[in-house]
């Protein structure tokens, strides 16, 4: 390992070993549709409760990502996983029959970013031969925590995004041929003063402008070095705020930039400004973005998780929803 | 670093550079009121509401383990943390001013050794040159947010524990003088089938002896090769568990093993079942604890964080509640 500024270079890079993503039905219904593993009918996932739900849809993720890398549960080194629920519960009853030895994160919707990464490092510095990333969220356990019983039917307002009904896993290991895990940036807390818990994106955004311009600073790198850039998930606002960030910079980021919260459905599907949850760059990651990866389709690609690091009781103190953003570089094998 | 079993061991130990702890009142009035770095006399440490007051002691802890480390911020390499309350507001509100990349953790009441063991692998694995791990807990904010209103005086069983007001915050380094991080064993969900949440103790006290019992098994030591091994928190009733656990496997850990959610309180301070929350054994370790190593008064001790991994929701949803300890070595320079 090397460290460049505030960029870890995996001079031997982790390898991702195997992938998988558990869907509910819109999502099932959104352009990715044919890359999941698993797409719900109805999002109960057979069980009693929305959190059982979820629980369930993490758990399934488990199964086939540790399926596809042909490893028992008692074979993978260790899980680095959370989720947006209180105490993030999801993850604890997902995982607990597993056995695997348990590292709990918290990183709001970039959770996915920040167990890659630390995932990573356990890897590269032979602290674990194999790690597991994962997380969920479900819309219907998130509007009851954060926002409105269900059966409310509160209005959302366009900026507002929509929590995906989503898990997604990925199994990183030392050497093999999959895609390599090259980079990765650490986020830091970013505070740009928004307050508006429905427009996330618009707080979120600082704190991924910074993590892409540091990376790029370390790296001596511009967007168009890279076939796509992902942020997870600002949606539409934060996306033109991002773009236009780097436009005061004289960057011009647009032509290669994305988010999984526009990624994971069509434009018709009434998601507002996008999708958001832990699950949803999760699930966009572990379908569509690892699946061109592997096929070369995408050469390299810069995943940089985003999450606002709220709670409804901060907000109802009166305070501003700082975002934070983790950065991590996949590269397709030669 | 070297894997044995389900032990890394550093063969380059990360050194302690500095610690600092926090506290309220009443753990102000307790056994180690000398070792803490700063006692409030109010709970409130200045602030409006319970949560903000967590943050702020949180932010004292990390002002004071960089003064005492003759670190800046900006010379920090990362920050590791997280907290009992919802989404982790504590730590977010606490580290929002300070700029340094944040890697954000739920492990409940075993965070300190989770962070601290995260902490150690990235400064073990060269990632980064100092690390520090951070939580806190805040009795308090931890009633209203689980159980009560403290207005409503709720009655505690007295297997109930109490949620200690206390921050810790320890800087690892590469090289040095320091007290060393020589092994660490990650944790593994462990869930006994306890339901009840005014008993804790007991539902982590299997974790606990299961952690225990890998590393005793992966490293050949027994009890006695420690001055003292330390669970945190367990209280009385999790304690006992642990101790009648390994002596059904003739193991007699008595003589060496404490709680930290016993060591915190005189036993007539009116705790019932011992302390816990996540600061309980934060600020054991960064007082009492760290400063003995120092001073060699012990000079290997097993410090074994221990979380309780339900929410409200899961508790009423009719869940049990599953318990995970992490374990780090720590021993004195010689």
């Amino acid at each position: 390992m090397k460290k460049i500024g505030n960029t870890y270079c995996f001079e031997d890079p982790p390898r991702v070993l195997s992938y998988a993503s558990t869907v509910g039905k819109k999502e099932g219904e959104g352009p990715l549709s044919r890359d999941f593993d698993y797409i719900s009918d109805d999002n109960t996932f057979g069980e009693q409760s929305w959190e059982k739900a979820e629980s369930r849809m993490m758990s399934m993720a488990l199964e086939r990502v540790l399926a596809k890398g042909s490893l028992t549960a008692s074979q993978l080194g260790c899980i680095l996983g959370g989720d947006l629920l209180n105490q993030c519960i999801s993850t604890t009853f997902a995982l607990r029959p597993s056995n695997v030895p348990f590292f709990g994160l918290y990183g709001a919707c970039s959770t996915m970013a920040e167990g890659l990464l630390l995932a990573a490092c356990l890897v590269d510095g032979e602290f674990e031969s194999t790690a597991c990333a994962i997380t969920s969220s479900h819309f219907c356990s998130a509007e009851r925590q954060y926002r409105y019983p269900l059966e409310y039917g509160g209005q959302r307002p366009q900026t507002a995004q929509w929590t995906a009904t989503a898990a997604g896993a990925v199994i990183l290991q030392k050497g093999g041929k999959g895609v390599k895990v090259t980079r990765a940036t650490p986020g830091r807390i970013a505070d740009p003063g928004v307050a508006a818990q429905a427009n996330m994106g618009a707080a979120m955004a600082l704190s991924a402008y910074q993590t892409l311009s540091r990376f790029f600073q370390d790296t001596k790198t511009c967007p168009t070095d890279y076939d796509l850039i992902v942020t997870g998930d600002l949606g539409r606002v934060g996306r033109q705020i991002v773009i236009e960030l780097f436009q005061r910079d004289k960057i011009d980021i647009k032509p290669v930039y994305d988010d999984c919260g526009l990624m994971l459905y069509h434009g018709d599907q009434d998601v507002h400004a996008g999708g958001s949850g832990c699950g949803c760059s999760a699930a966009v990651l572990c379908s569509y973005l690892l699946k061109a990866l592997e096929q070369k389709v995408l050469k390299k690609v810069l995943f940089c998780g985003t999450g606002a690091l709220l709670s409804p009781t901060s907000a109802n103190q009166g305070q501003t929803i700082p975002g934070i953003c983790h950065l991590v570089c996949l590269e397709a094998d030669h």
